[in-house]
């Protein structure tokens, strides 16, 4: 799988930003984003203040208020630190392979480690501007993974037409609402099942071409 | 469409208990439950106190103590009332138009009046005991829709062994993920589409027998 070790798709369990250019300003950033995820994770939305990351991150107090302003855009800053990485959809040789690898980083994400995904999720409902992040954030992940559709176009494994979105989010939306909505318990194969259906949907054509006319 | 008028799938936007029983404890719960509903939806979780609550059903603050405890028993309540319903899911002759109907539902819940679902949704990451309320709301709700799988199966319009929940989630998850997560905007050719996609992959047999191998 031709992902970096430690990365994960949506989004980023653990952002390791593709370079950390030197300089007292860049260490800041680093230490300041840190606390928040550290802080995000251990205590909830509900501790994440300035001061608290402040203080965790051993930055004075004023430096955070001057460059972030406030949680929103601590958390927003957080999700852009998070997608400047060099994340690449996996590249197994097939459609279901990748979609089926593509799924395990979601389900891995969400399901091990610290909770940082969906502590970010969480606090997009009470931030707009954590929200907006969020939304650029995934627009970034799933415009990357479209590889994953033209390469499978390439290959004939589905018509040309094919819609990238819908496909990627057909295989992808049923792992998020089971775990995230429905509240599922982890369930690995679930993850893989979801994506062998999209990808057998879509080499049946089902994602091509311009919507049928409404039923109904 | 046979679903009684202001109802909606997932949850009730405007919750009509199938029958209110007279008394003044049935009286009480009315009142409470209707002003946690106006609370979340006009000032959201975090000014979601019971003593806010009981002041703005005019209840006694003890009453309420008593009987659910805390924020998190009556946000409960709600979604338990919001079951108490006699909603079917639609029934317009065809898969692709019982899903698209279905879909339209969700859509209104999600889009259009008081944000009452999405709140419900918000307050779910913040309290265990409304995640676990919002679990059996949709298991409800999820349990109530393998109608219009069985409907599709009779009428030979799917495989027999259809996967009743693979199906209804693949019809549903992009259209919640589409507007929750990702935060596109309101979009009802979007989710019409999503389920027409759905059903003419059930045509085909992409939800029926148990998964394929896995790939990769």
């Amino acid at each position: 799988m031709a992902t970096p070790p430690r990365s994960t798709a949506f989004p980023a369990e653990q952002p390791q930003p593709a370079r950390r250019p030197g300089g007292r300003s860049a260490r800041i950033r680093a230490q300041v984003l840190d606390a928040v995820r550290a802080q995000l994770v251990e205590h909830g939305y509900d501790e994440l203040t300035v001061d608290a990351v402040a203080a965790r991150a051993g930055v004075h107090r004023t430096t955070v208020y001057r460059r972030w302003r406030e949680v929103g855009g601590l958390l927003a800053d957080v999700l852009d630190a998070a997608a400047d990485d060099d994340w690449q959809p996996p590249d197994t040789g097939s459609l279901a392979g990748d979609l089926t690898a593509m799924n395990r980083e979601v389900h891995t994400a969400l399901t091990t480690g610290p909770p940082l995904t969906t502590a970010l999720i969480a606090a997009s409902f009470r931030s707009a501007e954590a929200a907006d992040a969020l939304g650029r954030f995934w627009e970034d992940r799933y415009g990357r993974c479209e590889a994953v559709v033209s390469r499978a176009t390439r290959r004939g494994e589905i018509p040309e037409h094919t819609d990238a979105r819908r496909l990627l989010i057909a295989a992808t939306a049923p792992l998020f609402h089971q775990l995230l909505l429905l509240r599922t318990a982890p369930d690995l194969p679930l993850a893989e099942q979801t994506a062998r259906d999209a990808a057998s949907a879509a080499a049946v054509g089902t994602y091509a071409g311009p919507p049928t006319s409404s039923p109904g």
